[in-house]
C-alpha cells in the first residue's frame, strides 16, 4: 500500500516520543508532583498509537518516493507536536489546548517562543519535557536537512548531495549510518555542553535543561529571565560558544570525529558565519557601549550572546536588548531572518543561501558592465548549477512573501504592526522572541489571541520545513501525480 | 572624448529645466509674489549651465555605450534634482538646502514625499514648480524604462526589447521617434486629466497641478489635505482612473494612438494589474466597512482611491487610512512594495516581476513533484529566458535587502521602527507617504533629522533607477573596464 512507509515511520517516531515522556514522568514521580500521572498516561498513549501504526503498516519494503517524503516530513512534525502537547494540556498548568499545542510545536520546531511564565516555580517534569521536545526536534531537523532535503531539492539544498548520494528516488539505504553518526555527535555535544554549564556554576537540572535546548538552538529555559538568570560572564560565553556549535554544519563534526578530517576552515559556511558574527558583534557592541550604561566588556558580552542567540535561531536572552533604542530593535528584527548554517539546527534563510545570493548579485553587476562576458558563480570550489541559483533566489522570494502574508493575517486579528511583523519573522525563522513590548525578549506569547497562536504555529512549521516542503502539498498536481 | 555625450545630454536636460522654470516665474510675477525673481534667476542659472555643457561637449557622434549610459542616467537624475531644488531654496519658504533638495528629488523621482506644509496658502509659483518637477520626472522615467532599461538588462527589463530594438551597444537611433510618440501620449493624457478635473469641479489652477502630478503618478498636491481636500466622489473616481492610466505600460497607448492597435487586453501586465486591484479593493472595502463608520459606498471609494494611489506609487490620499486599525496599516505597508506596470511611471517591484516570480514559484513546486520533468515559464506568450528569470529574482532580493539596509540606517538616526521601515519602503518604491503618525498620509517629512532626509533622498534615487543602475557605479570593475 502506498502510505505504509509513512504510517510505519510516524509510528516509530511516536513510540520514541512515548519513551522520552517517561523521563519527566519519573522526575515528577520522584518530586511527588501530580503531573507524573499525566506524563505516564500520555507516554502510554504515544507508545500505543505508535505501536499500532507500526504493526498495521509493517512492511518489508522500506522504499519511499520523493513525493511520499514531502507528506512524511510534514506529518511527522505535525504528529510529534500534537502528541508532545498532550502532557502539557493534561498537566496542572491548566492551559488551553491552543496554548499546549503552541508550546509543543514551538519545542519540536526548536523555535522557543513560549506562552508559559512562572517557569522558576514550575514542576520540574514540565520543564524537562519542554527541553526534551527541543532536543528531539533538533536531531530531527539535522537528519532532515542532511539526509532528506538534498533529495527533495528544496531551496538549493541539493548542494549538500554528497558524492555517495544515491540520486535515484530511493533514499533509505545508507540513511541509518549517517543518522547514527549524527546522533552520536549530537549526544556528545550535548554532554559537553551539560558538563561545561555544570562546571561553570549551573546546578545539574539547569545545566541539563539548558544543554538540551542549546545544542538544538531551541532556546527554552527553566527561568523566566531566560539565560539572563545566570549572571556569570563565563556562562554567557559558554552559552554563546555552544549555540554557535549548534549552528554550524553537523557534517563537519561527523568528518572530524569519524573520519579524522578537520575541514572546518575549508567550509564556506563556517568561515562566512564567523565573519558575519564578527561584523555584527562589532557593530552592536559599539552601539551598546555608546547608548547604554554598560562598560565595553558588558557591551561585548551582551552583544555576543544575544546576536549569536538570534542568528543561530536559539532565542535565549541575557537582557532585553530591545530597550537599547530603535536601532537595536530593527537590528535584531533583521538579523532574525539570517539564520546560521544549512545542515545545522538553525532556521531562517541560512548562510549558504546568503553567500550564494551575494555572489549572484556581484555576478549580475558584472554582467551589466560586461554584457557579453560569461561568468559563473562558485560555491565550495565548484561552479554553481543555474538551477540551484534559481532555487536559492526563489526560496528568498518565498521566504519574504510568507513573512508578509503572515504579518498581514496577524494584523487582521488586531495585533499591532511591530508585534505582527516580528512575530511572523521569529516564528518562520524559528528564533523565539520578537521585538516590541509584547513578544520581545522580556515578553511572552500568552496573551495573543488564540487564532494568532495557531497562525504562528503554522509559521513555525512552515519555516522549520523550508516552506516549500509544505507548500507543495497544497498544489493540486501533488495529489494528481 | 569619452564623457562628451553625457555632458551634452545633461546640458540639454538642464536647459529644458530652465525653460520650464520660467512658467512659475511668470505666474509669481503675475501674482506679485517675491518668488518670481528667484525663479527667473534660477531659470537663467539652469539655462546657462545647460548651455555651457552643450557647447563644451558638442559632438557629431551621438553614440553612447552601455557603460556610459549607467553614468548618464544617474547623473541626469541627480543634476535635475539639484537644479530643481535651487528655486525652492532661494524662495520665501526659507527652508534649508536639505529640505529643498529633498523636496526637489521627491518631485523629479515622482515620489511625492513632502517636507512642506501650509500648501493651501503658499505662493502659486512654488506649487506649480513642485508639480512641474513631477511631470518632467514622469516623462523622464517612461523614456528611461522603455528606451534605456531594456538595453541595460536591469532586473529583467530586457523583456521589453522590441523586435526592432537594435541589440548593439548603440542605442541612440530610433530613440527620438519613440520618445516623441511617448511625449505626445503623455501630453494628451495630462490634458485629458486636466479637463476632467476641471469639469468635475476643480478650479483651473488645482486641475492643472493635479493633472501634472497624477499622470506621472507623483502625488504632490496643492493642499495639505492632499486629494481629500476635494470632497466630490466623482473627482475621487476620476483621480483613481487617471492614476491607473499613469500606471499601465505606455507602449500600449503608443500602439493604440499611432498604430491603431488595441492591445490592452493582450498585455499580461494590464490584465494582472486589473485583477490585482479588484482583489485588493475587495479586501480593503470589506475591512473598512466592518471597522469604520463608512457606508459601503464610502468604503469602496476610499479603498479604491487610496489603493490605486499607493500601488501606482502616486501617493495622493483622500483620508488617513492608517487609522483604520493595524490591519490597514500593514496592508498599506506591504502594497507599497508592489508597484504597477513596468514601462509606466510607477515605481516599486512592478507587476511584470510579480507575475514572473509567481510563475517561477509554481514551476519550482512542479519540479519538486516531478523531479525529472522539464518545464518552462511563459511570459507574454513567449518562453522565458532563464537569465531573465534570474534577473527578476535577483532584483527582488536586492530590492528587499536595500529596504532592510535603509531601515537600519534610519533607526541609527533615532527614527522609530515603524517610521524607519515604512519610510525606507515608501522612498525606494517612490510612493510618498509611509505609515505611522509621523510620515503617514496625514503626516509630513519635515521634522525628520537632516541625515534621514539625505538617506531617503538616496533611497528615492536608488528606487527610481531600479537600484542596480546605481549600484553598478560602485563596483570597481565599472571604473576599470
Amino acid at each position: 500500500m502506498k502510505g505504509q512507509v509513512i504510517g510505519y515511520t510516524i509510528g516509530i517516531l511516536l513510540s520514541i516520543l512515548g519513551i522520552f515522556e517517561c523521563l519527566p514522568a519519573l522526575l515528577d514521580f520522584h518530586d511527588g508532583s501530580p503531573n507524573a500521572l499525566a506524563f505516564f498516561e500520555c507516554a502510554i498513549v504515544s507508545m500505543f498509537f505508535g505501536g499500532a501504526l507500526i504493526l498495521t503498516n509493517y512492511t518489508y519494503k522500506k522504499d519511499i518516493s520523493i513525493r511520499q517524503t514531502f507528506m512524511l516530513t510534514s506529518l511527522s512534525w505535525f504528529f510529534m507536536s500534537l502528541f508532545a502537547s498532550f502532557p502539557l494540556y493534561f498537566s496542572d498548568l491548566h492551559i488551553s489546548f491552543t496554548d499546549a499545542f503552541f508550546e509543543a510545536i514551538s519545542g519540536i520546531t526548536t523555535t522557543g517562543s513560549t506562552i508559559l511564565s512562572g517557569l522558576d516555580t514550575m514542576s520540574r517534569g514540565i520543564l524537562l519535557w519542554r527541553s526534551i521536545t527541543q532536543w528531539i526536534g533538533g536531531i530531527g531537523i539535522i537528519a532532515f536537512a542532511i539526509v532528506i532535503l538534498p533529495f527533495l531539492r528544496v531551496g538549493g539544498m541539493q548542494l549538500f548531495q554528497t558524492e555517495s548520494s544515491d540520486r535515484s528516488e530511493k533514499i533509505m539505504p545508507r540513511t541509518f549510518d549517517i543518522v547514527k553518526s549524527l546522533l552520536q555527535v549530537y549526544v556528545f555535544l550535548t554532554l559537553a555542553c551539560f558538563l561545561t554549564y555544570n562546571i561553570l556554576g549551573m546546578n545539574i537540572f539547569d545545566a541539563l535543561n539548558h544543554a538540551l535546548t542549546t545544542i538544538p538552538t531551541g532556546g527554552y529555559s527553566t527561568h523566566d529571565a531566560s539565560f539572563g538568570y545566570f549572571e556569570s560572564p563565563a556562562l554567557h560565553y559558554a552559552g554563546a560558544f555552544f549555540m554557535l556549535a549548534g549552528g554550524i554544519p553537523f557534517i563537519l563534526y561527523v568528518k572530524f570525529f569519524f573520519q579524522g578530517k578537520f575541514e572546518f576552515f575549508k567550509d564556506e559556511q563556517f568561515k562566512s558565519v564567523l565573519a558575519m558574527f564578527a561584523a555584527l558583534i562589532f557593530i552592536l557592541t559599539a552601539w551598546a557601549y555608546n547608548s547604554t550604561d554598560y562598560s565595553i566588556f558588558e557591551s561585548l558580552r551582551y552583544a555576543t550572546f544575544n546576536i549569536i542567540s538570534v542568528v543561530t535561531t536559539t532565542g535565549f536572552a541575557t537582557t532585553d536588548y530591545t530597550v537599547w533604542g530603535s536601532f537595536a530593535a530593527s537590528f535584531f528584527f533583521f538579523i532574525t531572518f539570517l539564520g546560521a548554517c544549512a545542515g545545522s539546527t538553525a532556521g531562517g534563510i541560512k548562510v549558504m543561501r546568503l553567500i550564494i545570493a551575494f555572489r549572484l548579485l556581484r555576478l549580475q553587476l558584472k554582467k551589466l558592465i560586461y554584457p557579453r562576458g560569461v561568468f559563473t558563480v562558485h560555491y565550495q570550489g565548484r561552479s554553481l548549477d543555474p538551477s540551484i541559483a534559481m532555487n536559492v533566489l526563489g526560496f528568498l522570494a518565498v521566504f519574504v512573501t510568507t513573512n508578509a502574508v503572515l504579518t498581514v493575517l496577524l494584523t487582521l486579528l488586531g495585533l499591532d504592526f511591530e508585534t505582527a511583523i516580528s512575530g511572523a519573522a521569529t516564528s518562520i525563522a524559528n528564533v523565539g522572541p520578537g521585538i516590541g513590548e509584547r513578544i520581545g525578549p522580556a515578553g511572552n506569547f500568552s496573551d495573543l489571541p488564540d487564532a494568532a497562536k495557531w497562525l504562528l504555529s503554522g509559521g513555525m512549521l512552515l519555516g522549520r520545513l523550508e516552506i516549500l516542503t509544505i507548500l507543495v502539498l497544497f498544489k493540486p498536481d501533488y495529489w494528481r501525480a
